[in-house]
């Protein structure tokens, strides 16, 4: 065995150790063939079983590679070069391995491979660690078949406040059964908090899934904020009646008012108050052709990475809102069904991660996640970094999720910079 | 047996004889219970097992009442004071026994029974018949299990070319078996039309299934005209993306397109332009709420009474609809699914029943039918004419559809009172 060595300054144009790009294509081309849809997408919704094949591959080839690899009560799956302590302080590195309902090969399984990557790098090369180089893979970030999302790193971080006691999926099954066979203990799930200071830093590399960087023709994204979701479920009674007898004048009809409420959310984005705002769907009843509708369901998605401006879009909308149940005469009711905070990252993160960026030739675009990730979770526990590369097309959450090779690899290397400077305690 | 009479002018304040107001509501009230809902309302689909209990109650009633019953190829029913040459002149007087899925106990099913009583107080009063009162029971009027609406009126009238040759229900399922159930005959359907000049009119009670006469605190409805209708499907093709990271500058949002379009076609009904126009349902791909629509498909419903205004509205919708694309950068389609022309009713028979009204101390709003009726497929072949009672609260198609028993009474008095003046000669 070599003797150990520290690693120079991330933006020094010295070579590193390089990531093996070769290797992480294949695990990822392999992750993908674990849940592959008939249209070339992948369903491995958290603790199903394709989900635990695809941990159980990932197993395989960390102890392959010599790794050592634990499961917490919450299946957080980790790896690390040898045994830990419980209070060693580590710079976490990770995402997660589940997906959606036909969702892409790379959200959150490229982090995952990467951060594999580069744990493997530091041990080839004997890196010196003053802090802990570990791999994460939450449990259950996307929340598709058991719907709490965010599931192991809500319990990476102690917060069992916003988890269910008991969790049962979408039919009411519980989640016990499955966390079990992931190596899980639904009653011992407080053990899966980290202790605070334990984790100096926590680092994920993940596809923009936007069009943003593809657009600026750039490689690397630096996140500077996740930004802060809140959604609206909304209501719409009016009063379904015949197509061909009610008079317009008479009409109470809910889909004229929802479709109102539609361009309403979209003025409010599009005049700048807030990044962006979206109506995904939209229910109506009786929804027949010759039936003025009755009522209509709905649901108004709003995102930015200032919290001031998300309340104040809020406000808006819901003063909005109001002024047009009250001009056609329906009965509108708008509840918050979800409202997550902004989060910013760490600035010297952010800073060490351009750093890391500018020592591979490489210029970065700052610029906010619009998708929420664990790593706005871990932030309750630790300093966050994220890095982005560009999605082709934009496209996420689909089978043709897809970014060019090069630019993984790219994301990877910057990835593996930082983290090792981050081990070698040069940061945190 | 008493000596034939004939009946004074319609308008005369002179005691006619009278429809049985307590048999009428008796038989509403039993014909209910065939295919009621949970809920209250009435599911019995054409040529559904409930659908044919109805017809075999009606026969029933119409047996013990001395009259005389026969079913057509198409699966139409008919009564007749006595069996009839098929070139006797007649005046047709009916509606139809089927519903739609959950709908109310009164449409159709009104007409229906109150051409009964009307036949049947014929035969009690010996009225002296130049013009011979017949009953039909249209069979299919509404297409809910098999779709094609009008199924028996379009067959009576002859316009075959309307009518699939192989019908089937929205499962595939062919219409032969139950249609020879119902006494009709597929192989033989061209025998179900009637020779030009054998109906001298067709007269249809029937309840507004609007708010139009409630408001206006009148008893009957002259129906002028059966509006046409002509139904868009529309398809907006934009980007799926996901709701937090894709800018609004690039986005093709198709619900916020679909939402302008249905703000259109309410603007242009509420201009004007023509009737009324709804937008009845619509769909939204993929529909989750944190997922920008891809795509929606939705129909418009245009309404009027006039040809050339429901022509201009189709085509001030379709000028808007590529505006909308244009602006909005979706691709729109639009394609005429159905069009439907508006009908005249006989003004000769709209006199008369005005006059029969006002023999009754009854004063007549003249107004549009917004739905379809069979009436509008007669017309091909004989003079219409539509009366209509208040619908209480407007509603129709629900189960919570109702008309105040007084009203039907009067209703069923004025077509009784107009039948008797054809049916001696006096009209047509």
């Amino acid at each position: 065995m070599s003797a150990p060595r520290t690693w120079p300054d991330p933006e020094e144009n010295v070579q590193p150790p390089a990531i093996d790009g070769g290797r992480l294509l294949r695990r990822l081309h392999e992750l993908a063939k674990i849940g592959r849809d008939s249209d070339g997408g992948v369903t491995r919704p958290g603790f199903s079983p394709d989900d635990m094949l695809a941990h159980q591959y990932l197993v395989g080839e960390a102890t392959r590679a010599g790794l050592h690899s634990w499961t917490d009560t919450a299946g957080n799956l980790f790896f690390s070069r040898r045994p830990i302590a419980d209070d060693r302080r580590c710079v976490l590195l990770g995402s997660h391995l589940d997906t959606v309902i036909g969702g892409g090969s790379l959200d959150g399984a490229y982090g995952v491979v990467a951060a594999l990557e580069v744990l493997e790098v530091c041990v080839e090369a004997h890196q010196a660690c003053a802090v802990e180089p570990v791999v994460v893979i939450f449990a259950n970030e996307e929340g598709a078949l058991f719907p709490q999302a965010f599931w192991g790193s809500l319990a990476l971080t102690g917060q069992f406040s916003e988890l269910p006691s008991q969790p049962v999926d979408r039919q009411g099954a519980s989640l016990r059964g499955p966390l079990r066979d992931a190596g899980g203990d639904l009653d011992r799930l407080p053990e899966a908090r980290w202790v605070p200071g334990r984790c100096a830093a926590y680092l994920e590399l993940h596809i923009e899934q936007g069009p943003v960087l593809e657009a600026a023709g750039l490689v690397i994204g630096v996140v500077d904020a996740i930004v802060g979701r809140t959604v609206l479920d909304v209501e719409v009674e009016g009063k379904a009646g015949h197509a061909g007898t009610v008079p317009m004048a008479e009409r109470r009809d809910a889909l004229a008012t929802a479709s109102r409420i539609v361009l309403l959310a979209e003025s409010i984005a599009r005049s700048g108050c807030c990044h962006v705002a979206t109506v995904g769907y939209l229910n109506v009843l009786p929804g027949q052709v010759n039936v003025i509708p009755g009522s209509v369901r709905a649901a108004v998605d709003l995102r930015d990475s200032s919290a001031v401006r998300l309340a104040s879009a809020e406000k808006a909308l819901l003063s909005g809102i109001k002024e047009i149940g009250a001009a056609t005469r329906c009965k509108v009711t708008a509840c918050t069904a979800t409202r997550v905070a902004p989060v910013a990252t760490d600035p010297a993160l952010r800073t060490l991660l351009e750093r890391s960026a500018a020592g591979l030739g490489l210029s970065t675009l700052s610029l906010p996640s619009g998708a929420g990730h664990d790593a706005q979770v871990v932030a309750a526990i630790a300093p966050i970094g994220m890095i982005f590369v560009p999605s082709i097309g934009g496209l996420s959450h689909v089978p043709e999720e897809r970014s060019h090779p090069a630019d993984l690899v790219s994301g990877a290397e910057v990835l593996l910079r930082a983290a090792l400077a981050i081990a070698a305690g040069q940061v945190a």
